[in-house]
C-alpha cells in the first residue's frame, strides 16, 4: 500500500470517528435537558462503547470514496451524516449478532463485546437504539434535497432489513453445522455483509446526485468488492493472528462454519480474490480518474491483514 | 361506549389488519424472487406472526383519528403506510421486550410470545426486520412530499430510540424491585409508551398538513392520553381478568413492578383519570367538531377492559 493511500484511508477512519463521537454525544446531550440522565447513561455508554471501540469503518470510508468519483459538490457534512448512519447500522447488527441467543462471541475487536462488558437486555437495547440513530441521521442530513434523504433513508432501509442485511444472518444462523453449496453460501454473504457494502457506496453516489447509469456502476463494483471482503476475512480466520485479528483465529473451523477456503482451498480462493478485483476495476473504469480511491480500496480490501 | 363508535374502531382496526398483512406480504413476495425463499420463510413467518396477532391497533387507529381531526385531503393509503409503519415499530418492540433477557414473557395477547412460538435467534431478528421496516414503510409512502416523509422519518426515529421508547424500556428496566417517586413513574412512561403515542398522532398530523400549532395542539392530547393508557393498564392488571387482558392478571405486583395504584390506590387512580381525559379533551378543542374521534378515543382509553 502506498504511503498516500494509508494517509487516506486513515483520514477517512479518523474522520468517521470525529462524526460518530459528535452524533453520539450530541444525543445524548439532548436528551440530558432531561432530568433523568442519570438512568438513561448507561444505555449511552453502551451504545458508544460498541460504536467507538476501533473498527475500521470501511463503510463509511467507502462512503466517502464513492461521492468522490463523482462531482462531489454535497456538503462534507451530509457525508458525514450517512457515513456515520451506515456505520451506526453496521455496529447494532455486530450487537446483535454478538448476542448468546445468535453467535453468543465474547471478544469483538479485542475487547468484550456489549453484552460482557453491560448486560444482554443493555445489549438488545442499545443495538436497537444504534439502529434507530441510524435512520435518524439520514433524516436531519444537512444540505441535501429532501427527495435525496429519502432515498438514503429508502436505500438503508432495503439493504438492512428482512431482504438485506438481517435476512442474511437468518440465513446464516439456519445453515450452522451444514454444508450448503457455493451458490448458497454467496447468496447468504451477499446479503449479509454485501448489501450494507452496496448501500454505502450507493448512498455516497445518492449525496453526489449520481444518475441511474452511475448508482448501477457503483453497485457492481459493491457485488465484486463485497464478496472479496467475505472471502478475505475467511481466509484471514485461516492465515491471521489472534492478536492482530482482535478475535479468535480459526474460530470458523472451531465453529464449522462454511467458509470459503473450505470449499475452495486457500489456493482457490486467493484466486477468486484475484478475480473479483479485476471484475471491481472494470465496474468503476465509467468514472475514469475519480475512481482511484475506490480501486485502491479493491486492492486493500484484498490485501488486508486483519 | 355507543354503537357507531364501536364500529369506527372495528373499522380502523380491521384497516390496520389488512394494511399489516399487505405490507408484510409484499416485502416477502418482493424477497421470493430470490432463489433461496425457503430458508428466509421462517424469518418473515415469525415477523407476521408477531404483527398479526390481534392486537387493538391503538396506534394505527391515533394516525387516522389525527388525521380526521385535520382536513384529510391526503391518500388513504398514505395513511395506512403510516399507521402500519408505527405499528411495526411497536410489533417490535414487544418482540424485543418480551425477551428472557427482558421481560422474559411466556404469554403475549393470550399467544406464545415469539421467542416462545420460534426461538431466541429468530425472536432478535423478526424485531429487528419489523424496526426496519417500519422506516421503509415511511420511505416509500405514497402520494407525499419528499419533505413530508422526511418529516416522518424524523419523528418516528425521534420517538423511539434513546431519546424515546428505547429510553424509557431502559429506565423501566433499571428500576426494577425500586420504588422511586411518582415523577420518575411519570417520565418513564412518557418515554416508554407516551413517545410512541404521541408519534403516531403527530405522524397523522404531518401527512394532513398540520401546521405547528396544530401539531402542538396534538402532542398535548398525546401527553394526557398517553399517561391515562398507562394509568389504565395498570389498573386493568389488578381489576381486569387473565382471559380478557390475554396475559396474566396481577402480574405487576407478583413482579414487584411500581404502579399507579401502587402509588395513588385504585381510587386515586380513578380520579386521575378523569382528571387526564378533561385535559385530554380541552387539547383538542381547537379542532371543533372534526376532533370527535379524538374525543371519543380518550374516553374509550379509559373505560377499556383490556
Amino acid at each position: 500500500m502506498n504511503q498516500a493511500f494509508a494517509e487516506y484511508l486513515a483520514a477517512c477512519r479518523q474522520r468517521a470517528d470525529l462524526a460518530l463521537d459528535r452524533f453520539s454525544k450530541q444525543i445524548h446531550s439532548e436528551y440530558s435537558g432531561h432530568k433523568d440522565d442519570s438512568l438513561s447513561r448507561r444505555l449511552y455508554e453502551a451504545m458508544r462503547y460498541s460504536l467507538l471501540n476501533g473498527g475500521k469503518r470501511v463503510r463509511p470510508t467507502l462512503v466517502y470514496a464513492s461521492a468522490e468519483a463523482l462531482d462531489p459538490g454535497c456538503s462534507e457534512l451530509a457525508l458525514d451524516h450517512i457515513a456515520a448512519s451506515v456505520e451506526c447500522l453496521h455496529s447494532y447488527s455486530l450487537v446483535h449478532d454478538d448476542l448468546p441467543a445468535m453467535d453468543d462471541d465474547d471478544l469483538r475487536r479485542g475487547q468484550p463485546t456489549c453484552h460482557r462488558a453491560y448486560d444482554e437486555a443493555t445489549a438488545i437495547l442499545a443495538g436497537d437504539a444504534l439502529h434507530t440513530l441510524a435512520f435518524e441521521l439520514l433524516a436531519d442530513c444537512p444540505g441535501l434535497e429532501s427527495s435525496q434523504r429519502i432515498s438514503l433513508v429508502k436505500a438503508l432501509a432495503a439493504a438492512s432489513g428482512a431482504r438485506g442485511m438481517v435476512g442474511g444472518q437468518f440465513i446464516d444462523l439456519s445453515l450452522e453445522h451444514h454444508q450448503p453449496a457455493i451458490e448458497l453460501l454467496q447468496t447468504m454473504h451477499s446479503l449479509k455483509t454485501g448489501a450494507l457494502i452496496r448501500a454505502a457506496l450507493r448512498m455516497g453516489g445518492i449525496a453526489a446526485n449520481a444518475n441511474g447509469e452511475q448508482l448501477q456502476a457503483l453497485d457492481r463494483y459493491g457485488n465484486f468488492i463485497g464478496l472479496a471482503f467475505q472471502v478475505k476475512d475467511d481466509l484471514l480466520d485461516i492465515e491471521g493472528s489472534t492478536e492482530v485479528l482482535g478475535k479468535q483465529q480459526g474460530s470458523d473451523i472451531n465453529n464449522s462454519k462454511m467458509t470459503y477456503p473450505g470449499l475452495l482451498g486457500q489456493g482457490g480462493s486467493r484466486d477468486l480474490l484475484e478475480q473479483l478485483l479485476q471484475e471491481a476495476l472494470m465496474a468503476v473504469a465509467v468514472f475514469g480518474d475519480k475512481a482511484e480511491r475506490l480501486r485502491q480500496l479493491g486492492g486493500y480490501i484484498i490485501s488486508r491483514n486483519y
